[in-house]
C-alpha cells in the first residue's frame, strides 16, 4: 500500500486525529520474570484507552531492524522508511532546523586535524568545543564561490552542516572522509557527469577552507560526507488530505515533520504545555503530532526507574488532551529503547488506537505482553498506522463499487 | 526486505547462533479434540525455552503453500523461496551431493522404455533397480563429446542426474520428456539462440545414448528435463556476515546448505553426536544449522506415535546443546508433516527463539496452539527468521540516523 494509492482513497471529514509519540516507548523486562518499563508504570489513563480501544505492537521498519529517529518517524507518518530514505546530509539539516530548499545539496561536515604531511591524524579535531566550532563556521562563511550560495552551520563539537544552494547542483558526490588515519582527505569526486559542476564548486570550497583553517590546529581541515538533496516526496497534506502540525521541542523531530510538509509549531517542553498548545490550535488543524522525548532519553541513560516515571508523567497529563475529545487518538513510540540496552532496539513497539468505531479488543492494560493479544497483532506494519487512523476518522472512501 | 538490504545493515559481533531444524515439525491433531504430535510429546526442555523465549508459527513460503525440502530450507536461511527458485536439475544434484560448479548445466534423467516403433511405452522403465541403474550410468559415461565433460550419476531406481560441464553452456532447453505414452521422446530444442550449442551437444549425447541402450530393454532410452544451472546468489556468508556450517546427514539438506555457501560438515546420524560435533567446532563458526530428519520421516510414515517419539528424542538431547550457551537458539521445522496427511503440508510451523534480549512473551509450552499467542504471531514470514536471529545476536546496525 503506497502513498499514491492511499491518496486516491482519501475523503474529507470533520474529524480530528491526535498521534502522541512517546519516543522510545518499547522496552525490555528489568530481569528474568520481570516487567518492562511500560508494564511497570502505573498508567490508569493509558490502560483505560487500551481497554476501550484496540492495541498491538508495530514494526517501525521491519523484522530485526532498529530504526534511527528519522526512519522511525517517517514510518509513523505513513512513509515506508525503506522506500523513503533520507540522506545523512538532509538529516543533519533537519537536526538543526536549517531551512533546506528543493535543489539544495547538504553534507555532514567534520573539522579534522592534518599533520605536517597533510595526513589526517584526528577525524574529529580533538572534539573541539561547540563555541570554537561556531567561530570557525563564521570564518568559513566568508568563502565566496561564484554562482552558488554556501551555508555553514554549527551542529555540535566537531560537527557542522554544509549546504550549497544554486542552479544545477547534484548530490552525486563521493565522500571526502577517508574513514582512516594517516592518509590524505579524499579528493572531491563526482559519481555522475551531471555532478561534475558540483564537484568543481566543492573542490574550490575545500581548497579555500584548507587555506583559511591552516593556522587553526587542531581544526585545520574539514571532511564532507553524506551528500544529499531535499527529497521530492508527496507531502503529508497531499497524501492524506490533512492539515497537520507537529508539536515537538527537539529539532530532529520538528525537522522530520517539516520535511513531509507539516507545520512545526513553536513547542514548549512539558507535555502539559504541549497539550495546552493543541487546545489553542484545535480548530486550525486536523492532525496533531505530539512528541515527548524524555521516555527515550531515560532509556538511553539506562535508567529503568526514570523511564517508568517519564511514562507515568505522560499518563498523568493525558486527561487534559482527552478533554478535547479527538475522534482518533493513537499512542505509541517511534521505536523501542530498553533501559537494559541503553539504545534504540529492534523490538516491536506497543501501540493503542482509540476511536468511536475501532471495534474494541480484549486488551485491558497497555504493555508489551498485553498488546501481543490485541486486535493489531504483535507485528503491525508501522507505515500502515496512518491508513488505520484515517479509516477510524472516517476519512477513507470505499475502494471499488 | 531483501538480502541486499540486510547485508548493508549487518555488523560484526562475537555471538553464536544455533538453528535447530526438526524437519516436518508441524502436525495436526490425531483426531477431533486431540493434540498434535508436538503437543502430545513430553518436551520439558523445549517448553522451558519457549517459556523464557518468544514463540510463534512461521509461514515457510506463503499462505496455503506446501514447501518442498529445498524451498523450506532456503526460507529458513533467509532466501525468499519464491524469488530464489532452484531448478529441478540443481535439486537433483543437491540430492546426491554432486559438486555442481558455476556454469554447469544439470538435468533430471529418467530411464524409459521405447516400443518397437520408438514410442514411449513406460516413462520409468519399469522402475529398474538402483543396481541396474548404476550399471547403465557407467555405460553412459563412456560417451565422449568434444568440448564438454558429461557426468551421469545414479539417483535411485529409474532416476539419474545428467550434468554438462564446459564453456558457454545454457540451461535454456526444452524437456525431452513427452509426459505421455505412445509418442516419441521430444527432440532437444533450444529456447534461446544462446542455448543452441548446448542443444546440439545434448542431441548428440541422446543419440549416442539411444544406440548404447538399445539392447537394454526395459531401460532402452532416456528422458531429460528440469534443465538448470547452479544459481549465482549472494552467499549466506556475504548476506549475513556469518561463518556458517551445516550439520545434517541427508544429502538434500547438506546440498541446500552448500548451495548458499555454508560449510557442510561430515555429520553423524544421531542428534547427540551432532551436538557433540557442534561443541567441537564451536570456535570455528558463528552460525550452526543442525538438521534432524526423522521427525519428518515418521510423519510421512503416518506414524503419529513414532513422530511424537522423534520429537521427544530431540527434547532429551537438548541440554547437551544448551550447555554451549548459544547467544541465540531457534528451534523450528522447514514445514509441517502431519502424520494424518503422511506428507508435507501448508500449515504454519511452530518456532521458538531464545536469546538474552528477546522480550519474553507469555507462551508456556511449545506447541501449535500455544504458539498462536506468542510474540512472533501465528503467521511469521519464514524468510524473516534470519534478520530476527541476527538482531537478537546484536548483529544488525541501526537503520538511518
Amino acid at each position: 500500500m503506497n502513498l499514491d494509492f492511499i491518496q486516491q482513497q482519501v475523503k474529507s471529514a470533520d474529524t480530528k486525529i491526535v498521534m502522541l509519540v512517546l519516543d522510545g516507548l518499547g522496552g525490555l523486562p528489568s530481569g528474568p520474570g520481570g516487567q518492562t518499563e511500560l508494564e511497570a508504570a502505573h498508567t490508569p489513563n493509558l490502560d483505560a484507552l487500551a481497554r476501550e480501544g484496540i492495541s498491538g505492537l508495530h514494526l517501525p521498519v521491519g523484522t530485526g531492524l532498529t530504526p534511527g529517529s528519522g526512519p522511525g518517524h517517517l514510518g509513523l507518518f505513513g512513509y515506508d522508511p525503506i522506500k523513503y530514505q533520507v540522506g545523512r546530509g538532509v538529516l543533519a539539516a533537519l537536526g538543526i532546523e536549517f531551512d533546506l530548499r528543493p535543489g539544495d545539496v547538504a553534507a555532514r561536515g567534520n573539522f579534522c586535524t592534518l599533520d605536517d604531511n597533510g595526513l589526517v591524524s584526528d577525524r574529529r579535531a580533538g572534539r573541539i568545543s561547540t563555541e570554537r566550532n561556531e567561530e570557525l563556521c563564521k570564518l568559513l562563511e566568508t568563502i565566496k564561490i561564484e554562482g552558488v550560495e554556501v551555508f555553514i552551520r554549527t551542529v555540535k563539537e566537531h560537527r557542522f552542516l554544509f549546504v550549497l544552494r544554486g542552479e544545477g547542483l547534484s548530490q552525486e558526490l563521493e565522500s571526502t572522509d577517508p574513514q582512516a588515519l594517516g592518509v590524505k582527505p579524499l579528493d572531491v569526486v563526482a559519481k555522475t557527469k551531471a555532478a561534475e559542476k558540483t564537484a568543481r564548486v566543492v573542490a574550490e570550497f575545500v581548497q579555500k577552507a584548507g587555506e583559511l583553517l591552516a593556522g587553526h590546529h587542531p581544526a585545520n581541515m574539514l571532511l564532507l560526507r553524506g551528500w544529499a538533496e531535499k527529497p521530492n516526496w508527496p507531502t503529508f497534506g497531499e497524501a492524506f488530505g490533512l492539515r497537520a502540525c507537529a508539536i515537538a521541542s527537539y529539532p530532529m523531530y520538528r525537522g522530520v515533520a517539516t520535511l513531509v510538509g507539516m507545520d512545526s509549531l513553536h513547542a514548549p517542553t512539558t507535555l502539559e504545555d504541549k497539550f495546552a498548545l493543541v487546545a489553542e490550535k484545535w480548530d486550525d488543524y486536523d492532525f496533531f503530532f505530539i512528541h515527548k522525548k524524555d521516555v527515550d532519553s531515560r532509556g538511553e541513560d539506562g535508567d529503568f526507574a526514570a523511564k517508568v516515571a517519564a511514562i507515568e508523567n505522560a499518563d498523568q497529563a493525558l486527561p487534559q488532551l482527552l478533554k478535547l475529545k479527538p475522534d482518533v487518538i493513537l499512542v505509541t513510540g517511534d521505536h523501542s529503547t530498553p533501559a537494559q540496552l541503553r539504545e534504540h532496539s529492534w523490538h516491536p513497539v506497543p501501540v493503542l488506537l482509540h476511536a468511536k468505531y475501532c471495534r474494541t479488543d480484549e486488551v485491558q492494560t497497555f504493555g508489551e505482553r498485553a498488546c501481543i493479544r490485541g486486535a493489531l497483532g504483535p507485528r503491525f506494519p508501522g507505515k500502515e498506522l496512518m491508513p488505520l487512523m484515517l479509516a477510524n476518522a472516517l476519512r477513507l472512501a470505499k475502494f471499488g463499487a
